[in-house]
């Protein structure tokens, strides 16, 4: 890593006086930009910022004070999935010997300004942030500060512009419905994620595609949109099973919704499997001590996380990463699902 | 905290060539030792790091570059607890406008030497640790640089060396018992956790005293031992439920271990609350998305991480805080527990 920083810093050849010259502004207010302080007008940021990006400035090699840092930036640690990718890039880290610094911050579209202003004050080695796409105002400040960035998509809507790690949604959906017609099953209900994100309707695609390819019709009647959540999965099962001609399986989006469907199975005495086999989607931890125990689709979540860090480090060894990769994802058979009861 | 820190900087008055010439050593050493860098001698390390302590040496007002930084060390993320604990510090970090770092290392015990070099390198306000004891050496590490420490112990076996926050594990066991015996149950089993731990003992105390106070027989051979895990808590349940005068209700000491209960019983075919009542300790999310959902004793994971974050910023500013804090255990009653069975 060392070595790289050092190859970059022959290829900055501006100094701050420079830019601050160029950019018709003193010599602190570019120190103030550079820093990410937010007293400086926006107009003269986005001015020096310019600056500094077509001259690919870069600062000069840390201080032996100062330790390498990776920040990993949710807009929500609530997420189930949130510890996996913690896990994933404190993995890589402690291999380089980094620290993590972890923040929640911002809405589900960006992080805050106040993570922001600290992030560039603490300078680190690159950003991986949970978001599914970034403010170009974001963007550019990274940019102009040669300030690696990954984004952690799980909701497969990547942004083109920044290099993203996902997995195959469509894949899973596949091997999820597939599951249940091996195992007999014909009427098939399926909950999947929110309209509005990109991986729901990449899995429910791949539930339409195995219903087709093994001449099953699709009723539309056992189609519905969840929210990923308990509460919702409960809901929409609730819907399904008082269907007049109730599914004898639910593929149901997201191992939370498929606890959703286990309890509202309980409520109705349905036994799972014998009655009503269920399977998950993500494969968290859960899934596993689910009672019974979970039939999933495995999303790499930890590998997802390993893979962004890594692309950090590649990024900031100027070597050549992928725009997007996408990891596979893969059924785990466990006890949630049977062949359909006998009529 | 800025104030708190310049007047702290007033009482150490002593410099790093005063320290160097005191132990007969060089400045570069001192620095060194400082630093926390590993090629210092054990001997010189230590003469350096009484000589920091008996004058109280601060470091000075960091660089505006510096940015403050929360360390939180974990032995194994892995934990249930891990999640919570993390969004305690982390909501005290935004506060205060500080960064998390986030390290996983070292054993139960302690911390490993190489987190305790970056840490000293990055400077921390301080350091929230989840373990339960901390080696010598390393309390006297943290204090010889002024970085103030506090533990987070769920175990309860709080090192009367160092500030910590636990919980009311003795009191947790009693409600959990107390509303057993509220529903009607006589016969409790109960699962707590390992030997080893005090929070075990204390839990299953707990149980002992309020079956004592209801005037009930404590059978000696409904009392297991667990690991707070699922499957653990599986097996052990698997024995108490095939005894010959099986209980109508279990104390399962831990959620995962309430899991494993509840998957016992599914496989015997015994319904959960109306053969078998259930009751879980920690409250963790899946407590609330089990099915049924779990009757619990709320552990406050979250506040005790902010109760350790805060006892930081105090000792930083040296305020007086309490050696040991110990945060209030609910009763959360759900869907796993209900009168017994009628004979």
């Amino acid at each position: 890593m060392l070595q790289a920083m050092r190859d970059d810093e022959k290829m900055g050849r501006i100094t701050l006086a420079q830019v601050a010259e160029q950019a018709g502004v003193s010599l602190s207010t570019v120190s103030k930009v550079l820093n990410g302080r937010q007293d400086v007008a926006t107009r003269t940021r986005v001015k020096v910022e310019r600056l500094l990006e077509a001259h690919a400035y870069r600062r000069t090699t840390r201080s032996a004070s100062e330790t390498p840092l990776i920040e990993i930036v949710f807009h929500e640690l609530e997420s189930i999935w949130a510890m996996e990718l913690i896990r994933g890039v404190e993995n890589v880290a402690k291999a380089h010997g980094t620290g993590v610094v972890l923040t929640e911050s911002g809405t589900r579209h960006a992080p805050g300004p106040d993570w922001m202003e600290a992030m560039l004050q603490r300078r680190p080695l690159g950003v991986v942030l949970v978001f599914s796409t970034l403010p170009d105002e974001v963007k550019q400040q990274l940019r102009a500060r040669s300030i690696p960035c990954v984004i952690i998509d799980p909701a497969g809507d990547p942004d083109p512009d920044v290099p993203s790690v996902g997995s195959a949604n469509w894949n899973g959906g596949l091997a999820a419905t597939r599951h249940l017609i091996e195992c007999g099953h014909q009427r098939i209900g399926v909950i999947t994620g929110p309209e509005d994100m990109l991986c729901s309707r990449a899995r429910l695609d791949g539930y339409r595609s195995a219903m087709t390819m093994a001449g099953l019709e699709v009723d539309p009647s056992l189609i519905l949109f969840g929210d990923f959540h308990v509460e919702g999965g409960y809901d929409r099962a609730a819907e399904i099973l008082s269907h007049p001609q109730r599914p004898t399986a639910i593929f149901a989006g997201s191992d939370l919704q498929a606890l959703g469907v286990l309890e509202a199975a309980r409520v109705r005495g349905l036994r799972v499997p014998h009655d009503l086999s269920v399977v998950g989607y993500d494969d968290v931890p859960i899934a596993r001590w689910a009672s019974p125990a979970l039939t999933t689709v495995h999303q790499p979540l930890r590998r997802m996380a390993e893979e962004a860090a890594q692309m950090l480090m590649r990024l900031r060894a100027r070597e050549p990463v992928s725009t997007r990769l996408e990891l596979a994802t893969s059924l785990v058979v466990r006890k949630s699902t049977a062949p359909p009861p006998e009529n």
